[in-house]
């Protein structure tokens, strides 16, 4: 695999200083190895993201306008270390308190739950809400074990959103954790990408399979399966989203009359050709079922380096979810006006 | 190569059809393969987009929220041919003219001309301004000759602003032609896409080498050179634009003080990792001519599948293109809020 990099040990640095020109005069690079955002007003209920590096556009492509107020930026595949989450909620601290809003990975967690302490010990007051939208990662008995995945760009959207507008910290996590519960995505790997500091590939899998809710690093999923078309496939993924809102006591199950937001991602090298295909089989399967799509985004979002495969993310809409959604946003992850498609 | 698809021979009809649920009831499907934006006001110029399927999420994902009102697509790698480029033009005309605009390749022209015939039989004006802004294709006494790669979106989306307010076609047309002629792009590809139908690759490269001003779809280009670091390949890349804004007698040469846009694209497998690594490079390049960034795209937008390759495009900014930059957008393809990063 050619790579166009300089160092191998130095991607993560070099990545985030072309993230912030990117963003050319609106973010900072901040400590070690932060983005903020310049104009952070004072009083704001600031939002912080982050995570591994490696996955481009997220997590950090997802500070913005109307998005997250900064990001604590780990090495590749790697969380960030608790100086450099403190460093990111020093930078976006407006005295509201900053919310915590990433994916649940074990490394992640006790990372930022290590930076939090140090906010704290700095009287920075700090909530956590952990994306766990992957319901091939454990039943929904056990949600608090799920992982973090594509589901995390439209909640990232939603309460990027409701912190413009947010007076207290508590209101934003609590509207964070509505976005989450109402979450919910399932993925496929068709091929692995490349480790850039060795070459090597992530995972391994036969070139007639697919793995069923493998993770986003070629994590176990459900199992592999073999090879199948797009109007296979599509059906067999989103069954498992619907189950899932169905078995899980904590929501209503997905009925007809509902409107969802609808994501089609993909894992990097799996093409938009292929996304779109996808997704007119999905709008298909939900049209039978008389669920609504309220509004789409499709596009290699949140991806492993040169990965393949594909994941779908539901969630599904109130009119404070639609609301936050119709706000316009801006970064180099995900960019919309005011509004939705077809509204 | 696992391709996530149906009817290997059908892919181009089905991904439009994907590409219309993406916009969500904001656009429909028209004739044999067209994509039309359903809400054109009467009266209005249209911009009418197209070319070969398989580079999505060019050039149909460029229809949208003041961008084009349509576009003709073609099946994979192929232009449209002459009865769907006339169905689009019927679509999209308002009874002030379309304008067409689109990358300059052979079959293109030909099958667009035809087109452009077919609606002048039904009394539908149409104007052509091709884009061709890859410098490595031709010298700058023969830009005719030029292929138009990457710089199309930018291209696109200064003239779809400009055509909500143009009040003739001669009008558009003329801006549509300082676009092109402000705008220059150089491309790399370091490894090529899979043929849908086939599962061939699109062309072959040497493990160590990577192929300099190569086309979209393996179109030789300057010859090979070996791989090297995003530091040294990004200046070698943004040396070609520079000189050729010089050599080129029709425009002034790049000097400090001016205010460019700059393109960072992926052909499709090359990450976002790499594209903010080369960006980054980019910036330390034009900071030292003194150029001045006015605002950054960066992403895999004009792709060949899976092929991996980078393309810088620079347009030189005045006040008018700069006021059309603003205006927001949204397609499935670029969307942006009004204004610029750092604005």
């Amino acid at each position: 695999m050619k790579k166009l990099i300089n160092d191998p040990l130095n991607v993560a640095n070099e990545l985030i200083e072309g993230l912030v020109e990117a963003y050319n005069g609106e973010c900072k690079y901040v400590g070690k190895r932060s983005i903020v955002k310049n104009d952070i007003p004072d009083n704001k209920v600031a939002l912080l993201v982050g995570g591994g590096s490696g996955h481009e556009p997220i997590y950090h492509g997802l500070v913005g306008r109307n998005l997250a107020d900064g990001a604590a930026c780990g090495d590749i595949f790697a969380a960030p270390p608790p100086n450099i989450v403190f460093e990111a909620t020093e930078a976006v601290d407006k005295g509201n308190g900053v919310l915590y809003l990433y994916g649940n990975y074990a490394g992640d967690v006790l990372n930022f739950d290590l930076g939090a302490e140090l906010s704290d010990d700095e009287d920075i007051e700090v909530k956590t809400v952990l994306i766990a939208d992957d319901v091939c990662s454990a039943p929904p008995t056990e949600k608090g074990k799920r992982r973090g995945v594509a589901g995390l760009v439209p909640i990232v959207k939603l309460v990027g959103a409701a912190s413009q507008t947010a007076t207290s910290l508590d209101e934003l996590a609590t509207f964070a954790e509505k976005a989450c519960l109402q979450t919910r995505s399932v993925g496929v790997s068709m091929a692995p990408g490349a480790i850039p500091a060795t070459g090597k590939p992530t995972f391994n899998i036969d070139e007639d399979k697919i793995g069923l809710g493998m993770g986003i690093h070629g994590e176990p999923g459900v199992g592999e399966i073999p090879m199948q078309t797009a109007d296979e496939l599509t059906p067999m993924m989103l069954n498992l989203i619907v189950e899932d809102f169905e078995k899980d006591e904590d929501v209503d199950a997905l009925k007809e009359g509902d409107e969802i937001l609808l994501f089609v991602n993909s894992l990097g090298a799996t093409t938009m050709m292929e996304l779109l295909i996808a997704l007119r089989k999905a709008k298909m399967y939900f049209n039978e079922k008389g669920i609504k799509i309220f509004d789409v985004m499709v596009g290699p979002l949140v991806t492993c380096q040169e990965m393949a495969g594909i994941s779908f993310s539901v969630t599904r809409m109130d009119d404070e979810l639609k609301k936050n959604w119709e706000m316009p946003c801006q970064s180099v992850c995900f960019s919309k006006m005011e509004g939705r498609y077809g509204g």
